[in-house]
């Protein structure tokens, strides 16, 4: 009884998908400080022209490089999982499928646009790319593509991860990746930062301040600036996730989904998988669409769609996506992938048409669900990826309840292999939920009222 | 041009191939505290006879269980694959192809004979096991097998490895096995060493010991002992690594290997991949087979070929195998599955027939291969298979020198990701080579002055 299906590495996809060319609103441009937009030229600084023009694409297909694909090969195509020891623990009707992106040598899906995010700033004759790192999921990726490809890598890693959680910093150097704790004194944001307030645990805000500064003020000007979720080229560079699985599942004769599911923090991983579908739903195909966020960070499900800073510094232009406010600091859940003010503007923009039906869950559900999952399915899930997994479950117990067939796709978009300490303590019994009150909400938004709000009138063009 | 070759589930071998089968001389009983073969009876209270009568079959072939398979298709066929960046790293004209057992829910080959072990205890009717690990690995992947299979599962591990090194300790509490410091207030074994030593740091002797009297001494009579490697049985179990390495040769035309590498602590992953083409080396195919290894605990390579005691404590029966002597404690290498005073009897007798070349390399370089390896493959690799991948540049570079092609196997054993801390302790110079110096290599091996010799004069029996 097969619970794997493979692809051949020469059925791998060879285009991405651009939901930007689908989206029945045109896709609002990002602000400048003016409140115009921004040129693509004025990020020139950041990032290379070749990634700046596939953020502003209107292509719906866009070939992924051979030496992309070549990199790639290491880990995908990645195995589509059909969950049937799940299935069989839950007694359910449904099937659960699933793209395992934790086979990939940094754990997770980030390495898909890391090697090629990459490879395009090396053909752009770029040397160095700096960036930011939370927990340091990101920052391995990149610390990883760099690697292969000769690209030196900074990383500004939030102090305090920098000091408790040194084992993702250990996996950046094994790769050869240079990381500082942020705020260092290597930037003058750092700088000051750390001249005021010399104990600071540091913040993601600062941390991408210091990274750009690092990046726009190099004198060689041979370095850039690297994201690894959020942005239109980061989306454009997951979808391979969601066209290998179309691929997999057309194998083996399942030609309808009807719910696809993956949790969003960024956005990244989400939109890898789920942007096909959202294509053949807006081509009228009955399907669910679910992003799954945590309760103690509902962008998605509760925040405005507004124009919003991506960092606390306001180093970013202005996004149009669902946001929280940019100076909201997310209470510290252990999914920290998903602790995230914003949303991808394309995720959001979806959401907005209709398109998706986002969830909010709470941590106690998603570890409960990882338990359940690691005692069946044996592999151990990041904190992000037990939020979809906890969503999966009410899908398969409701289908269970209503006795109906259904066929659910998801996302596990990595392993929880460096992320044990939530398990001991959720076993211990000490973690607790974090549901975002009212009033808290409420004070939060607050700071966008002065901003612009996104044009949803069908006009609004880059 | 591709890396990967994949086995659809429906090809994965359904029979464990048996060396004791082929042999030329016939491997020797193990004998009883009396000097006297121990007979399969002896061992019941231990393990269950289904599991013991593999342990001393001499059949060539044994069919895989059906529902072993299916549990084993969450992670198996493992991919095989070629490492292409690193031949062109090294500019060699060998071709290099290796086993990912990395891709296993705990992590290494482990759970291929843990999930094995736990069903034919629970076919037993056996409800509980006892295990000792030092390190974690095992432990993890018996319990592991143990969520999935429904059985409970006891590990005694080492203290100092329970206090320093916590997440293994967390991976099995997260597949619900219970994880005991020890020397544990549990066993009498136990108690009676923290009255005597209560600040003691604990060892694998003292942890074997505490696991066995838990097993034998359970009333309910449903308790059983499980050991990792060096037994026969287990080296059953993991010949599915050769065996399926085969087909995968086979299907891309590869049908001529020149050099078969594993590193080698009690064997069990070593065996793994080279028994099924030390059958070829016996049917004449002209084929090096490697056994790679620490220069610290150099059991093939310098110990004698005596009867020994498994364990520090005696409590094992006499095993015929290669020992630094049942009392040696290797240095502190980071290769802590490789840190074993024997060897299993199958590996050390295939030595000891001229079937192996065994090598031993330090852990410098076996960290800089593992570098070089993080830096081209991609993956990061466990500090035990790092010990492989320093044998294989060595081929390749030999390759290189003769401008001779040659086709060189070796098993990736596993992962890296919870040993960083080895790799931070290189890449800051904090690392020593430890090789073992003729004087403590003849201090150790007194120990079995008194002891049997095995009898190779291909008339001794079990």
């Amino acid at each position: 009884m097969s619970v794997k299906v493979f692809l051949d590495e020469s059925e791998i996809p060879r285009q991405w998908y651009n939901l930007a060319a689908d989206l029945p609103t045109p896709l609002q441009p990002p602000l400048g400080p003016d409140g115009k937009p921004i040129s693509p030229e004025m990020l020139a600084p950041v990032f290379p022209m070749n990634l700046v023009e596939q953020e502003v694409s209107q292509e719906r297909w866009i070939d992924i490089p051979e030496e992309v694909l070549e990199i790639l090969y290491q880990w995908r195509p990645s195995p589509l999982y059909r969950a049937r020891a799940l299935e069989k623990a839950l007694d359910t009707p449904a099937k659960i499928y699933y793209k395992n992106e934790g086979v990939s040598p940094a754990g997770s899906h980030k390495p898909n646009t890391a090697v090629a995010q990459a490879w395009y700033n090396r053909e752009f004759g770029i040397k160095k790319l700096t960036t930011e790192t939370g927990a340091g999921q990101w920052g391995s990726a990149l610390s990883f593509a760099g690697a292969l490809l000769g690209i030196e890598v900074q990383v500004y890693m939030v102090r305090i991860s920098f000091d408790q959680k040194p084992f993702r910093r250990m996996m950046m150097e094994t790769w050869g990746g240079k990381c500082y704790p942020s705020p260092s004194d290597r930037t003058q944001t750092g700088r000051a930062i750390l001249e005021k307030f010399p104990d600071t645990p540091g913040s993601l805000g600062i941390a991408i301040s210091e990274a750009i500064e690092a990046a726009v003020t190099d004198p060689t000007g041979e370095t850039r600036y690297s994201l690894g979720s959020v942005l239109n080229h980061v989306m454009l560079h997951q979808t391979i996730i969601g066209l290998e699985a179309k691929k997999q599942l057309a194998k083996i004769g399942e030609n309808k989904v009807d719910v696809v599911i993956g949790c969003a923090g960024g956005g990244s991983n989400f939109a890898g998988l789920s942007f096909p579908f959202v294509l053949d739903k807006i081509n009228g195909a009955d399907i669910r669409i679910i992003p799954v966020e945590p309760a103690s960070c509902p962008t998605l499900t509760r925040a405005p769609f507004s124009y919003d800073h991506g960092d606390t510094a306001k180093m970013t232009p202005l996004l149009p996506m669902h946001s929280l406010g940019h100076d909201f600091v997310p209470p510290p859940v252990h999914a920290g992938g998903l602790r995230y003010h914003g949303m991808a503007p394309l995720v959001s923009q979806a959401a907005q048409e209709g398109l998706l039906e986002p969830m909010a869950l709470d941590q106690l559900e998603s570890y409960s669900a990882a338990i359940k999952w690691a005692r069946t399915e044996g592999f151990i899930s990041a904190p992000e990826t037990s939020h979809a997994i906890a969503a999966v479950i009410r899908e398969a117990e409701q289908a269970k309840e209503e006795g109906k067939e259904k066929t659910i796709l998801f996302n596990w978009s990595g392993h929880g292999l460096m992320d044990l300490t939530g398990y001991e303590a959720f076993l211990s019994g000490k973690l607790t939920d974090h549901k975002m009150s009212e009033e808290e909400l409420i004070e939060n938004i607050k700071i966008m009222d002065g901003l612009p709000k996104p044009n949803m009138d069908k006009t609004g063009k880059w």
